[in-house]
């Protein structure tokens, strides 16, 4: 019953229904992934998507973000593109409990509908992006670990799923309906983990979202799959869920049935999306609580006067997942880089930072920075959490730093405050960033989402 | 090396290096493919494809077939629509070792691309057909049987790679280019079982065809993926050949080796579409020998003049994937009469045949099929092959009539001649029909493949 009760559940979420502490998460999240997109939108991996598939684009009904809405492009160009730019700086926000970045898939498909549509509310879009989110990361924990573990890009695999969810809220799907287009969109399963470090890991939540907006268009017209598709027997869950032994169970906890973190259990249960979190660093969340580390020690050094290019060695406990997701040792480029360990560290040594500028190629291979790279060691510590990190630095006259973090910023427990949400947006939209963060913030109150994407 | 090996081998083939055969089994491909896909333009799943997606469609490049070629679209939308198109009537063809049907994924994607691009020659078309029909199932045979088993529908999870190799190569990629493009299709792995019996069945070798055209137009733009998709940890074979024991063995011994069914052992090893085969009936390949038992049967009992409808009861022994994957006693509609087996022998025993006409809707609510139908018993013998069947016919005054099918027609053994490859064209082009198929018959002279689709 999981496949129709999900739709039910989504079909029946209003507005109205959501705690304030949701809506708020929503809006962060929102304001979060736009200024991830717009930020993405120059990379050379969203530039080009958007070459390539030129030839293909139809009517333009749909905002490309980061040209202050002047461009326009077909929706599911739209939803496939901007889902690469949101996730192409890897500094969309987390779903700590299935490293799931929920946003992307979602919104990059119902923005792009919403403008295709017209006369979608702020409210409206605030419950359709909550629902979405919240069937993708319900599903992801069905299946979480063995999914990811086995290789799978698990927020493009379930992100389809919460796009499809979210479309159909918006385009007035019935229940029925909406089941079709969960089965549309679950039989699309996006995502290998081997595509970490190359352009198609942004790929994966654009192709998601384009998928999900497919499901639900193509549902609503009357194209039927299965209402049963997420518990059936060669359904998703025991397709992608590596079996995993209690697959059904699992759904049924997570989606399906009436307990405690069930989905359907609607104010009782648990809201993923008060667990999304926000990212300081453009690169995979293990990394993190060493970045964290470097950067403070960076003050503590520059602020006695020392150089910071006389060290003589760096040793980083870790969690044994950074150096299984990130020990990547000599990075060519800045989306390998990414996946190092070694380069963002030296990066937080060396600028006191991590942002996306740290990760452009020319910084990768800046010999400076290399030095500093080379000099790092991460020595696995199977005592550690993933969220701690204890980093000590030696510099060449003897003197010895050491700092130990025990929740990286941008965590749940040190979250980013509103000031602090990097939109990415500056550099790209100039003196329209003020504009276009305005807009974001304000969405909520927007009688017709196409009244907010000009400033984008 | 799988994935550079099968990219290395894919841009060298040439037309010249072709048997004789092997062109002749593409051009009968070719054909019967094109006959699906012009029989199966005016379902209702194409139709609603077609209405659902209108809204986004791009310039008109290339045809939507079954219109004579005046309707085109982008060639995006034409490969997943032409795609769905030549699957629905469940009558396309069969890559016997794996169930793949081949041509689907392969020359939907491929002939919306060399429109678009335009200047294709009929000799290249049929090389990049070949090369994404071998690749398709011998990474297919490569994760058979227990990808097949746990879920996957196994045409269009390979075919998205066998439509980016030919779309590869008729866009001019490099061998690292291909490489790409490999990864980009793999990483979109469509086709759960579960949609077996609703129109998702056959939007699966549609958006298979879909996405390895895509991927094919990104890598060449110069998006990147993996060179070792295929073959990494966390790549294609591992993470859907559910736990396959020798899966790297398997995928070397099938696609990156140098033996006897390695596919780039060119010219040695064995050429996968000369195991291609074509249906005499637009179903399941596992209920013919069944049909072509009850259609003899049924010549039989009229030849002597006895009434097909004093039928008292019908046993088939059957083997046991019959009832495994056509085991419908009841189907409620054309398409999951596709996956009865009562259902279709009832029409061999009262038409003579099964065409896509006995898959009406109407047929299968028939009270005189139904009669029938509910008489008949089906029952598992596990001595028979897939291949073989028996089936027993007594009637009320108590004449029994038997048939034991050795090889069904359409097999390998008993294949379909040229005048029985059905086209499915006919009822669809009407007098168009001719020319239809004198232009796909001759596929191999055009100097440019835009020639021969406006009369398809």
């Amino acid at each position: 019953m999981a496949t129709l009760r999900l739709a039910g559940w989504a079909k029946a979420l209003e507005y109205s229904d959501l705690p304030s502490d949701v809506v708020r998460a929503a809006v962060r999240s929102f304001y979060n992934w736009a200024g991830c997109t717009i930020g993405g939108s120059n990379h050379a991996a969203t530039l080009i998507a958007r070459q390539s598939l030129a030839p293909f684009f139809g009517a333009s009904t749909s905002t490309l973000l980061g040209h202050k809405g002047e461009v326009k492009i077909d929706a599911q160009h739209a939803a496939l593109i901007n889902g690469i730019a949101s996730h192409v700086h890897d500094y969309d926000d987390t779903h700590l409990d299935t490293i799931i970045h929920p946003t992307g898939p979602v919104a990059s498909a119902l923005l792009a509908a919403a403008e295709w549509r017209t006369g979608v509310s702020g409210q409206d879009f605030i419950a359709a992006l909550v629902a979405g989110i919240e069937a993708e990361c319900k599903v992801g924990l069905a299946v979480w670990p063995e999914h990811y573990d086995v290789g799978w890009h698990i927020t493009s695999s379930t992100g389809s799923i919460g796009a499809a969810v979210a479309v159909s809220k918006i385009l007035g799907l019935t229940m029925s309906e909406t089941a079709h287009a969960i089965g549309l969109a679950a039989t699309q399963v996006v995502g290998l983990r081997e595509m970490f470090g190359s352009h198609t890991k942004s790929f994966h939540p654009g192709r998601a979202a384009q998928c999900g907006l497919l499901a639900a268009v193509m549902a609503q017209g009357g194209y039927t799959s299965s209402e049963t598709t997420l518990e059936a027997k060669r359904g998703w869950a025991n397709v992608v869920g590596s079996s995993k032994a209690d697959i059904l169970q699992s759904l049924d906890k997570w989606v399906g049935g009436e307990g405690e973190f069930s989905l359907v259990n609607n104010g009782v249960g648990r809201w993923e999306i008060l667990r999304n979190s926000f990212k300081p660093f453009p690169c995979g969340i293990v990394i993190h609580p060493i970045i964290d580390a470097c950067a403070q020690l960076h003050g503590e050094i520059l602020s006695k006067n020392l150089d910071i290019h006389k060290i003589k060695s760096v040793t980083a406990k870790v969690h044994p997942l950074v150096l299984e997701l990130t020990g990547k040792k000599t990075p060519k480029d800045g989306l390998e880089a990414k996946f190092s360990v070694y380069h963002s560290g030296a990066c937080g040594l060396r600028f006191g930072k991590a942002t996306p500028a740290e990760y452009d190629d020319a910084v990768v291979l800046d010999p400076e920075v290399i030095a500093i790279r080379d000099r790092i060691t991460a020595e696995i510590n199977t005592a550690l959490t993933p969220d701690q990190a204890m980093v000590t630095v030696e510099l060449e006259d003897g003197q010895v730093f050491t700092k130990t973090i025990e929740h990286a910023i941008g965590s749940l427990e040190v979250p980013l405050d509103e000031t602090m949400l990097k939109t990415n947006a500056p550099p790209v939209l100039g003196e329209g960033a003020t504009a276009a963060s305005k807009a974001c913030w304000e969405i909520e109150a927007a009688e017709d989402i196409c009244n907010i994407t000009q400033f984008m």
